[in-house]
């Protein structure tokens, strides 16, 4: 096993949730770092790898203390710099819709090592665990991942999508009417094959297989949530 | 560690190419499988974490022993039935331009018991070894996965793609000049950058940043390559 290094920091991919769907190389970081800083939503089995007492939520949603990202900045690079091996968790992959960037600034800035480890994005565990392929060589030969956060909040829409793609919307939030309204606005009819999954890979994980044009009139899934939606989409047992 | 069971199928992503960015799950299934069938691209490292003997390449390009899909799954489901632990190894995560599709119908149809283990993709492997995210706040809301051989067969291109994405192109084959004329067909301009990444996770792993306009005129790469393409792609050290 390839043990963390001092003086290094390792943005590292935590996958979905299931410890078993770390990689090799995330799973021998967490079990051999001397410090661990984590998002909010990293599963507790996986930070039960970690060595006791060195992990550290710094989630954007930890309650009263607000941590801001400059802070998490300066936190890798002083505990770097103090000769630590550093473990920087962030559920799913770093490089999706993970704001690694700033990190990745920051630590280039101050000459800091880094390395990045990938993870298992919600969109494939969540492909496995219902036995559908996102592509398919007739149907869907492009797959589009996005966000419902960001179309919310800006309210501009998606913009016109290719009809031969797989949709995997993360963070949809609950509000599935608005949902249906951005899906169709892209392109998409109503009778598109859609399919929410949440708590993908954990004990909670559940599923629903409905249409894109029966989603405004569904009651929404515990979150996190990872929302499907294209031709490709038949069910498979 | 979970041991591969008796009787059971296991499509198994056997990720980009490193044995260290296999999940934890899959090496375990790789160790203990009593029959591991795999493509042509998987790595001779990760397979020899199987036991000796019991590794068979079913890979569509094997020289003149031509296995088709059609023998593929009569395999599967044979040595099944036979109660033998059956893993069947795709590079990357076997659900994105696997054809696992086909492999899952026929188990389905013979109701042999199966499992999905999700691999890491090309593009999160690339992404972390270029230290570049594939998304961006300000200028990349929407990544698009596809592939540049369905494009070239078809001829028929990708259609018009939002210009707020970053693009991901699979086998994108060693005809840059038509991949130039895809990729501005598209919607993207001239200077848009551009990644072009061989060998990911590999020991030959080699990248040349470029942009979209000097594509045309770029050596390509040695295969198996990613090209990635979009205006969150700055570089990063």
């Amino acid at each position: 096993m390839k043990r963390a290094e001092k003086g290094k920091v390792y943005l590292v991919g935590a996958g979905p949730g299931d410890p078993d769907l770390l990689t090799v190389r995330a799973a021998a970081l967490i079990e051999t770092a001397d410090l661990v800083f984590h998002d909010d939503l990293v599963a507790p089995e996986i930070l039960k790898l970690a060595r006791k007492g060195i992990v550290r939520n710094v989630g954007k949603r930890c309650g009263s203390k607000s941590v801001t990202q400059h802070d998490i900045n300066e936190l890798l690079i002083r505990h770097a710099r103090d000769g630590h091996s550093v473990v920087r968790l962030k559920v799913g992959d770093p490089m999706l819709f993970g704001r690694a960037g700033e990190e990745i600034d920051a630590l280039s800035a101050a000459s800091v090592p880094f390395e990045i480890v990938p993870g298992i994005t919600a969109a494939f565990a969540a492909a496995a665990a219902i036995h559908t392929p996102l592509t398919d060589r007739r149907l869907a030969s492009k797959v589009i991942f996005l966000t419902g956060h960001r179309a919310t909040k800006e309210g501009t829409g998606w913009g016109h999508l290719p009809a031969d793609a797989t949709l995997v919307i993360y963070m949809p939030g609950s509000d599935y009417a608005h949902l249906f309204t951005q899906i169709t606005a892209s392109g998409f009819g109503a009778d598109t094959p859609c399919i929410v999954v949440s708590n993908v890979a954990t004990p909670k994980e559940q599923s629903l297989h409905t249409t894109i044009g029966k989603l405004a009139q569904t009651a929404p899934l515990p979150p996190p949530c990872v929302i499907l939606a294209g031709n490709a989409l038949t069910e498979n047992s």
